[in-house]
Formats: structure tokens, C-alpha cells, sequence
């Protein structure tokens, strides 16, 4: 079975660990969010590709969720005794080797989906990660600075970068809007359009609607790309009793209109891209509201409290898209 | 009184954190050698005017002298991980910082002397640390490799870096020749000369004669400079007993065709330069033929054991310097 999952970060690699569980055989592409990449002391960081390529690789911090186990943070502490920033964004010792990799092969002129597979080389993942594009695309936000007077942009409003709202102002702000800069000239990398139209099954993990796997299907041809494969485009909420189940979805959500609980991001996707979709059994309530909106719902545990839970959740997705595809 | 010092990595440090205790009032200007400089990991490395910026600055590791105190080296071993060298040169968390802040401002069109200023601000070294030029100067050494079959490459005569030769080899095969690879093109950088005319005494500490204060002398306009100030120019022999102090100065000495003794060091600097010439007890026999060259010699010891020996080697040279002014 092919399976293509769109995957941002924390919680997308936590479901693709419980897919390759639940789907020990399956050949797995994963089109990888690059829309929060950015450039961070002369480096290129890529942090879903790296919390995917480390959470299936076995290097991930459990606790946070990113990062590398074993962590220390000297060349930081380092560079905030030299004064230079940001010091909000937080890269460890082992973390940076990955970074400087990447920008040494970027250099080089490798594209960025050279580059990944190049380290997925060393961190065997057991999946294909495909960057969704080997473009330039930076998601913005747009955002009213609180008029405190700390910052001479106080009051202002102003297009930040998504690192800086989601990392530095804890999304404290409303987002006004969330722009994918670059996405409408970015072509997808090479493999993305191959995989979709190649896969028996395409997954949206419980990642972020907005800004991860909404950023993905920003990249023209992708979106497309999904709703032509005529195969089964099952996802899971990332909204558990009108609350993100983890980060802070609601934020950006509320940015495109959309309100947060489970139905609303299945309408958003809406019935011509999706086919399926998974609410937490708390939302059971609102199957019949998705159902009503053309896609086929069902309420099961989604809460990813460890490997054997998001196993289960891989099950049930995989389940509806057999039961989608028998329809 | 302002004194100039021609410094390479250890040997300069130590000795001028003894000056700095001999002399507490004096105005120093360093000029320091940036022939060993070497780009690592897309990264600028300036080991000599980071040892002498590090032991001046008190974050020296104090028993291998070069490289920082309390440092780990978990980005070295995974870019070892990522297959990513060389792994030859050991380069800490800590001290990546550096290089790291050094090649961003580099990249911004800083240049290197503007650079080390501001990583002075941070080091606050007590001295005035000026690279010896802005522009790119890489010693080279040609070698003859050994015919071990081990590497595509054994066998051959090549250039190398001067780091791949010292650090990767060390040393073990001769050195047929050492050229300063862009020193005729290069300028002394802002700052370099106008410190040499307005010094009241040069000193040579007991640097590396070929590598490093001979790369210095290469760059057009130092030793013109220094020759024609009409100042007191005194220097510490590195070699001590027909044996380089530390190092492996003698390797290096051979290719220049000068013999690894105390007096055939000063006789290449020659009296067209050099003032006066210190040599350590041991080699007392040698004063003679110093003199006889034109250069005043005086025998004391020279073993920087301690701070203390450091200093007391500066008073030394300075109380020489005196000696010449008054002649």
C-alpha cells in the first residue's frame, strides 16, 4: 500500500510514528511543511522536516516533542554572550550539525530535496520525506504589536515571520492574516506530484490546518493534486473539544475565518478534497454535521498520549479509507 | 609606551598575557597572524587570533591552549554522525560560536579586522588585536605524501593547508616548501602600519619564526614598516637547545633552509630587522654569534612555564629594548 501523509511537525511525525506501526509494510512518502523554515545565524533550519526526520529517526527530544535527545545549548549561551540573536529560538548543540549540513549542501548548490534525503541517509526515518517544495516560501503573519512602548514598533502593525509569532510572541497577539509568501511561484519538489498520483491513500495527520498542512496545499499543483488522485483523502482533527490538541490552532484558525472545532476545519478542507475525517469521541456530536457536508466522519479516540494510541488512529484513518474507497 | 607584538596562536598568547602583567600601562597592539586561517563547514576559522583573543580573554582552555574552557564537542561528533568532515581539526560547541558570529558579519561585508574588533568587544582582550590583513592569505605546504597506498593520493607530491599539514598530519612528513598563498596581492589591514610607525619597541614573541611571524613579514608593507620605524625590534627565540619549545617549528624551519638553533632563527630575521635576540640559558654558547651578526643577544630563560616565567621573559625583551635605545 502507497500511502502520502502531509505532515508539519510535532504532532505529524508523532502519527507517522503510530502509521508505520499500524502499517508495518506500507511505502510511506511524507511531503513535509517548509513554510516555518528559517535562516537563523547564516543557517538554513528547517524544523518539520527535522522534527519528522528526528521523531522517526529515533533522535527526538520525547518531552518537547523537537529537537535532539541528549541536548546541550553552549554554542547558544555562546552567542548570547557575543549579543547576537534571536535567543528566543531554541537550537542545541546537536541540532546546529543538521543545520550546518543543510546549508553547507544548499550552498553547493543541492536542492533542498537533495539535502533532505542526503540526511535522511543518516536518520533512516523508514519513510520517502519529500520537502513540499525546494522553493523559497515563508509563511508571514500579520499582526497588531501590543502598544506597550517596549519595542519601537510597539502599536504597529505588521507582517512577522511565523517563527517569530508562533516561538517569540506565543501567538499572544491575534493573527490577522497568515500569508504563504512565495507559495504561488513555488513548484512542488521533485517526487511530490509523482507520489500523489502514485498513492493508494493520502492522510492529513492532526497537524496544524492553517500553517502546516494549509501551507502545503498552497504550493500550486498539490491541492490539485490530492483532489484528482481519486483515491481516498482521509484526515484527523487537530481540534479536540473545540480546543487544539496541542499548540496554539485556534490562533491562526481564527485568521482565515475559521472557527475552531472539529466540523469547521473538515468544512474548511471541505468535500472536494476530503473524504474522510476523524473527530475525538467528545465531538461525536458533530459527525452528523460533517456528514451533512459530504465527508464521511466517524468519532474515535484521538488523544496521542503515546505509540500504541497513535497506532490506533493511523488504524481508524486507514479503516474510513477502505471504508471511503468501498463506498 | 606603545609597543607592537607580532603574535601566531600559543606561544603568542601566553607571552603576551606576560607582557600585559610586565607592562600594565603599556598601549599593545597585536598583530595577529591569519595565514592558518581555514573555512570549515562553510565556517570562518581564525585559530591564532581566537588563541590569542580567548587566553587574553580569559575563556581559554589553559592545558591544551587553544579552544575554549568547559567545552563539549557535541556538533563535531554529529557532523561525524552525517559523515560530514573533516574530523581532524576540534572545533567545541562554544567555539563554533564564534566562527559562526565571525562568518555572518563576514557575509554582511564586514572585514575580518572590523570582525575581530567587535569579537573583541565581547573578550575584551586588554590589547589591541588587528589581523594582519583583511585579505585572504592561506599557507600552504607542499609535501611529498607517503607512498602508502592508503589514499588516491599517497605517493604524490601537493600543496595542502597549512592545518592539514600541522593538525591532520602532524607534520610526520617534511615540509618541502611553505608559501604564504596570497600574501604578495595582500594589504596590511586598517590600523597595522600606523601602529608599526608609531610604536616605541617591536617585539617577536617566541612565535613560530616560518608560519607565523614569517606570514605576517610577508604581507607587503610590515616588514618595510617595522625595519624602517626606527624603534627597538626585539625577539624570543622559540627554539630552545636545537628544539622548538612546543610545536614543531623545526619542520617548518627546514623548509626555509634554516637550522633548528636559536641562532640561525635570529640570522633569519637578520640584522636588517631585528634588534635584539633572547635566547634561553641552555643556548648561552650561541650569544656570540648572534652579536657577531649584528644583533644584541642576552641569555635568560625561556621556558613559559607559568604567568610568572611569561612575565618575566617580557621584562627581559623590554629591558633589551632599552639596552638597543640606549646603544
Amino acid at each position: 500500500m502507497r500511502i502520502v501523509v502531509l505532515a508539519g511537525g510535532i504532532g505529524g511525525a508523532r502519527f507517522l510514528r503510530g502509521l508505520k506501526r499500524a502499517a508495518p509494510d506500507a511505502d510511506i512518502t511524507v511531503i513535509g511543511n517548509t513554510g516555518d523554515d528559517i535562516h537563523l545565524f547564516g543557517l538554513k533550519v528547517c524544523p518539520d522536516l527535522d522534527t519528522v526526520m528526528y521523531t522517526l529517526g529515533g533522535g527526538i527530544n520525547e518531552e518537547q516533542g523537537w529537537g535532539r535527545a541528549d541536548e546541550t545549548f553552549h554554542l547558544k549561551e555562546e552567542l548570547t554572550a557575543y549579543g547576537v540573536g534571536p535567543d528566543w529560538f531554541g537550537l542545541g548543540d546537536r541540532d546546529f550539525a543538521t543545520h550546518i549540513v543543510r546549508t553547507q549542501m544548499l550552498s553547493a548548490g543541492y536542492p533542498l530535496s537533495a539535502v533532505t534525503e542526503a540526511l535522511c541517509d543518516r536518520w533512516k526515518p523508514g519513510v520517502r520525506l519529500i520537502p513540499m517544495s525546494d522553493d523559497r516560501i515563508e509563511t508571514h503573519v500579520a499582526v497588531t504589536l501590543p502598544d506597550s512602548g517596549a519595542t519601537p514598533d510597539s502599536g504597529e502593525r505588521k507582517a512577522i515571520h511565523f517563527q517569530e509569532y508562533w516561538v517569540r510572541l506565543r501567538a499572544s497577539v491575534p493573527a490577522e492574516a497568515v500569508v504563504p509568501v512565495g507559495a504561488e511561484q513555488a513548484k512542488p519538489a521533485p517526487g511530490v506530484l509523482e507520489a500523489i498520483a502514485g498513492a493508494d491513500v493520502v492522510l492529513f495527520p492532526p497537524s496544524n490546518p492553517v500553517v502546516s498542512i494549509g501551507t502545503i496545499l498552497a504550493v500550486p499543483g498539490i491541492r490539485e493534486g490530492i483532489a484528482d488522485a481519486g483515491v481516498p483523502v482521509v484526515g484527523l482533527s487537530p481540534i479536540v473539544g473545540d480546543a487544539p490538541v496541542r499548540g496554539m490552532a485556534d490562533k491562526v484558525l481564527a485568521a482565515v475565518g475559521v472557527e475552531s472545532t472539529a466540523a469547521a476545519v473538515a468544512e474548511h478542507y471541505g468535500s472536494g478534497l476530503l473524504d474522510g475525517w476523524l473527530v475525538d469521541t467528545v465531538d461525536a456530536g458533530s459527525v452528523e454535521r460533517v456528514e451533512a457536508a459530504g465527508i464521511r466522519c466517524r468519532a474515535v479516540p484521538l488523544m496521542m498520549t503515546d505509540l500504541d494510541a497513535a497506532a490506533r488512529m493511523a488504524r481508524e484513518a486507514l479503516t474510513l479509507a477502505e471504508e471511503v474507497r468501498g463506498a
